[in-house]
């Protein structure tokens, strides 16, 4: 199977990232975890992208703060699918890094979730893989049947108390 | 090649649709266009998405604008990559449609492009196909290397006049 | 009379809900509570829309946060008038919500409360109800009067310490 | 049947209600239309909603922009439903009619729908007097189904041209 | 001395107002608080603004949060000055408020001072009873002159530490 | 009479000054109108500020646009009562001055209208002059009331249109 | 003197830089101007901006929009002062571009003008300039001083028609 | 070398400010703190910047929160270039500040960092003196070597833990 790489501007985005790498794990999927800021290390930053699609990667997740860059600093060295994770920070809620993150330029899409959506970063990238195995959209399908179960077993037991 | 699916919610967004139509023909991908309101038709939307995968789809774009809940009605019926396009409407600017297309709860990601980023969403699913299809692949980075060129010969070009 | 139904998101929801139903206790009107989710369920979530009327359902009630679909998902089921009440998540002090659940397309209406309004839904409802029932019509009247006196007995009973 | 009055603040509103006003028609529902303001004739404008009840009223649509006040004046006037429809003014894009509609204190609800809805405003005073009109009911459940054979016309006749 | 009223929503907007009783009781501002809603009070709130002139009143302060619609009230009764103290409640931060205070139409201002700006609020009845009250006008010169000298006192002792 | 001083950050914002200036002379209000800016003319505009009430000014109405710091400036000159009218520019719609013009520190009060809200400026200075005028608070009130039957006449001759 | 460099993202942003180029030249400052994409033409971006200071600049502009990434990929190849125009593009009125240029990581700052404020940039990297350069410094002192004057004639001029 | 003046709006912004001067004494950058305040001492503050020149500063910071004018107020008064932190306050997460800072008027730029972005605001400050004291350029350029080493180290010692 590709690999996925998680890629952060910063350790600080670590604690962030645990969904993320919480749902590749339960998903079986191999994966990578960087260090690579859009700015304080782009030519790292830029190597491991433009190299990612010889080394086995099929997604790159990208996660990052206020003017988030890093998601489209990336996409710009690789036609690999490129997933943004926009992180609250302490101003503005994460509206910056939203903005930032999603409103790329023609030519240039990053795939944006959720502020702070890092597990489902997780499970986009397993979609993306998942169009040419079968097998891993199988467990996709299995774990979406568990959710929806789920929901229906907390609706059985719902009480609402006095 | 598996075909990639453009559904909007009202045939009003056809308009705001062309760059994305055109960018799938530019790189020969197959593709169907559907009109499917997450509201008006809950069942044909839903019933579209269920069967997208053995339909031979590979993703699926979903543009609406204001409350945009379309992409997300489709997220949430197949596991196949979905792709939303917040769609500028007359109020807001588009930043309704951007957050209830992006905001998506952990489970059901949506793969959000800028607001109105028609062509980047059609790139973004050529990008996911191209993760099992090297000649794609290439494709796109040819297409990359000519955006390349042609900034630098307008660059070359650059005059300032008086 | 007719019922009231309580729709949440997650069970994540139920503390947001509380002055939903203590409100409702207190009006006396009969309700019932489901966990039903726009994207993990949607079957559920539709059927029951769908069958609400019949099973002697008045007005709906659905809470949601981040890109809230619930209302109107519930909404694209039933012409029954459907409450949406915006919840406050972690990010964007419930924006998110609110124009995810009031900014619905024409033709499917969501009569939308305040962030975090659970206890303004259930008056709705109850208002809702009373259009056709005297007696709950006086009993809202009441109520009315008796937050008009608690006001005046605060103004009264108004000291500005030194 | 109980009949609906539209209320508007300024008759500069007018045309933006004009949805609402072929809504109401197209489904046969008698209304009043009615210019008062809640701050240039908060007498009549109480007055008028103080006595909506007993003058055969069953919903209320109120239209205004800016900070939007006249919803609220009239829901602090009777335990009717009233309907709010925010209406975009020549700055903030409607932000401030929303938020000024929607963000009503605890025991004052306003039903509040999109940015210039006056659409959705007719159809939801309609949902709600039909709560108790089963003839009514009717009528929105088959508009609804037009609504969607509406739409699959539209998907079935799409054509995207070169 | 003309008084000054200062009226607030709700008694939970009296930790807010902490600043503006001080700093009326600092200038020896004579002034009355009442706790008046515009919604659940709206004729003891229409009361007391129409007869704020004759019972001598210079200035009315209005408190209030969320849809704030209290100063606007209050302006709609009396051509006296009204000043709006925009409170931040649990979500929104303020705005909210600020723009349900500030944006109102044409024949009815009300003088807005920041969220949560109840000092200013005080200060600026003052100037606005100090307009004919050279003696008042005197003490807020003399109360800005020691503004102005407690930062020059502050630069002169700043030190920075290693 | 005490003079009513307009001021304008820049001639540019004349036209948005109409409406005031109109409802000045609307009310025989004696005024100046000034162009001064904050950073082009900072001694000028500090001199007319600090001037001001020794010249038979009782209020002072400032307009600027942007990063809105006219009203701020003068208030920084003068315990006279300012008025800050935001003008919104060719970006952010006035949220920009709005926010520039209103969220003033402690201790320099601002008394903000709405975005372009320049004849509400022109009242308000009205208002604060008639606090010791009883003629002109007789003239606001005979306004009022004009406004009021105004709005009935147009209530009485409301039709709506097939 | 050492020159500037303004680098456009794309040649759609000349017409916004034109205020920028006619300030640099009305300074006399020599200045060469670049199209330079930070996503389709990185390498060059990054080239340009690593010998900057070599091949003379003394500061960089950068001018772009959406989600504005230029002036943070030059910042991270220099060490020379880089200053970021936020350019308004078709959405969100800049506050995309603004965000994305300001809120910048620890360690890698760019000096923001505001949305469309090519002209201020160009006075930035020529007061940048003047800190060693009292020729320019004079210039610059001389302009402003000029502003003064044509804010005081307009002032002289200004006529209030009736 | 030139000195560096910051200037804070109160000494309340003194936290918000370690960062900066931490930044500016590890590049051995001489410079002065100041308390001075737009509107309470505007005539010390105007001043202080038209002094600055001469004084031998080349770089001046401004920090404030809400309607943040202090670095308009001293870019006025001078033309070295002006480095404006908008300070996080209260209310609004300091939304108030950046635009109150960076939205300047034509001819009169602050070069504006992110909120709270101090450090940041010292390093531009030490760039700007930088572009005439190439030992100065030569720390810039080691401190941000030192920079991408400690974030390769982080990614070279980076583990995800189960």
């Amino acid at each position: 199977m590709k690999k996925v790489a998680v890629i952060m501007g910063s350790d600080s985005d670590l604690p962030a990232l645990k969904p993320c790498f919480a749902q590749l794990k339960a998903l079986d999927i191999p994966f990578e975890a960087h260090v690579y800021s859009a700015h304080r290390t782009p030519d790292a930053c830029a190597a491991f992208a433009a190299g990612a699609r010889e080394n086995g990667f099929g997604a790159l997740i990208a996660a990052a703060g206020k003017a988030a860059h890093l998601a489209g600093a990336i996409a710009a060295r690789t036609t690999l699918p490129v997933i943004g994770i926009p992180v609250k920070s302490s101003t503005l809620d994460g509206l910056d890094a939203l903005l930032s993150t999603v409103q790329m330029p023609t030519g240039m899409p990053v795939a944006t979730v959720a502020i702070d959506g890092a597990a489902n970063a997780a499970l986009l990238a397993a979609q993306i893989l998942a169009v040419s195995d079968g097998e891993l959209a199988g467990r996709l399908d299995a774990m979406r049947r568990e959710q929806t179960d789920a929901v229906l077993r907390k609706d059985a037991a719902l009480t609402v108390e006095d």
